[in-house]
């Protein structure tokens, strides 16, 4: 459980063959451009490489990445990117703890699970960190390596839109669109492209949000139908619980998934409240401007304990 | 009617007090940043500077800019940023004709209308020019000039997302961020904020959606009483153009806007077809993915002959 340098990292690396990199379960665009972008780079120095996540790469991605082979060897060496904690293995995590030789990621909130930690926690993407680790391994940044990793970064400062984006990520991008990057084509698949089903949920959802406190707090209630109902997967909806919080004037926006029994609670702030101080209350937790918790009962049971709350904390 | 270097625009400017900045009608983030950024440079050299402009700078942007006084003094250098056209001056289009000295613009159509032109075509912003002006002027980049020029980069290329964004631009864009540049809480103004009315007219706007040839084609039409029904103003209405068209599977989004009599039409399409080729057949046209034209007749007459166009331009 060593701290290791971006120099160790690529020595590391380019010391061993028949290496397996890992991705975070309900993978995003940074942990598989990590996963991608680093392979192809170990490919180029001649070495096996394979990759395993629980989950498919998002198929929107897909185009964007090198197709990698079924593993055909026993692993020698992991690799975990963008993982901040063994257990976002999901499935996986059995059969990989305490194998994990070197983790790559920029969480600063890393477990240190690995043999061998580079967790660099003011980068914006884990992309970064491998961009880091791929020069320092001598491997020239190819359009098709830029490529994986110019799409974590884009999807971890929402196309640098992000507060997280500072001058040190947007250096790091104008050398990945210098190798070739097709950015526009990148970012309209990233952030312009919805499907038809998902914009009638988008519908749906603003039609049934519901507003207190003179408009400074937004609720929507997300039923156990509207899967079905529209067609649309756990990203589309997992997609929507910003939208309450962009509402102009609004300072809490809280998203309500119904489950069976309990409702999953995500809420979203402006700087003047503190969303973790609301889900403490409800035994969650998280982020200032971002947290979570989980609720017993009904949807509008949930609403109706969480408007009290929320109340309260306006006043 | 001349072309001016960076330099010599910057010696030009230095030379001269009582100096009047003009922005474009409508005026967006680009223009105004520019025309801000500029009075700060200038008004930091120890010059007069009074700022014209048809329009109201827009009520979002005015908390990122300095306050620029009444204009008290006789211009003697008049200054257009960002306009393409005088045409584009509006209302002071007479007043100023063939009075501008120096006009400072990224539009590879730009008219050259004045004495002195500085037209960077490959900039993706006119601010990008205005900071390579500061800095031949030997002004200081501060946070507050850094702030101008970044609202309008980031205005002008989608927060960075659009395919105009290059190296370069992200590179000048990393500067402004090293002068101090609040990027988050810009962005969360330019790109995530919307009020609850625009909200529930882009509902309305969705659930009216009209899909022909297997989803290939969609438009939307904007009937003339939804500005009061959903009490939203032009910005917002326009802002809703380029809806039908992030679709996925959508090759050409249209929107029918009623007016008196005749509809307003914009098309965007995808790489595969040309939207000037079906806006030329009515009169109108504009680039390859993005066009207009004017169709006399209501909304659904405009629809009906826009779809037979489209049709046989899928076939």
């Amino acid at each position: 459980m060593i701290d290791v340098t971006v120099k160790q990292a690529a020595e590391l690396l380019k010391e061993q063959d028949d290496i397996l990199i890992l991705s975070h379960r309900s993978p995003d665009g940074d942990t598989t451009g990590s996963a991608h972008g680093l392979y192809l780079a170990l490919v180029s120095l001649g070495k096996r490489v394979a990759f395993a996540c629980q989950d498919d790469v998002p198929k929107d991605f897909k185009a964007f990445f090198p197709v990698i082979p079924q593993q055909d060897f026993k692993e020698k060496f992991i690799v975990t990117v963008d993982v901040a904690d063994i257990r976002l293995l999901g499935t996986l995590e059995e059969k990989y703890t305490n194998r994990v030789n070197l983790s790559i990621d920029h969480h600063q909130s890393n477990k240190l699970f690995a043999e061998h930690n580079l967790v660099d926690g003011t980068a914006a993407a884990a992309t970064l960190v491998i961009a880091e680790v791929v020069e320092a391994m001598g491997v020239t940044l190819s359009k098709e390596i830029a490529t994986c990793l110019y799409l974590g970064l884009a999807t971890d400062t929402g196309g640098f839109r992000f507060s997280n984006t500072n001058s040190k990520t947007l250096l790091a991008a104008a050398k990945f669109l210098d190798a070739g990057v097709d950015n526009g084509e990148i970012n309209s698949v990233l952030f312009e492209s919805k499907t038809k089903n998902r914009l009638a949920l988008e519908s749906h959802v603003i039609d049934a949000l519901q507003y207190f406190y003179d408009d400074q707090c937004a609720v929507v209630i997300l039923s156990k139908d509207l899967k079905e109902k529209y067609a649309v997967d756990d990203d589309d909806i997992g997609g929507l619980s910003s939208l309450p919080r962009q509402i102009a004037g609004v300072k809490v926006g809280i998203t309500i998934k119904e489950k069976d029994g309990f409702c999953r609670v995500s809420v979203r702030t402006t700087k003047s409240v503190d969303a973790s101080e609301i889900c403490t209350i409800f035994g969650g937790g998280g982020h200032m401007r971002a947290s979570g918790c989980s609720i017993t009962g009904t949807p509008l049971e949930a609403m109706n304990q969480l408007v009290e709350v929320v109340g309260n904390l306006l006043k």
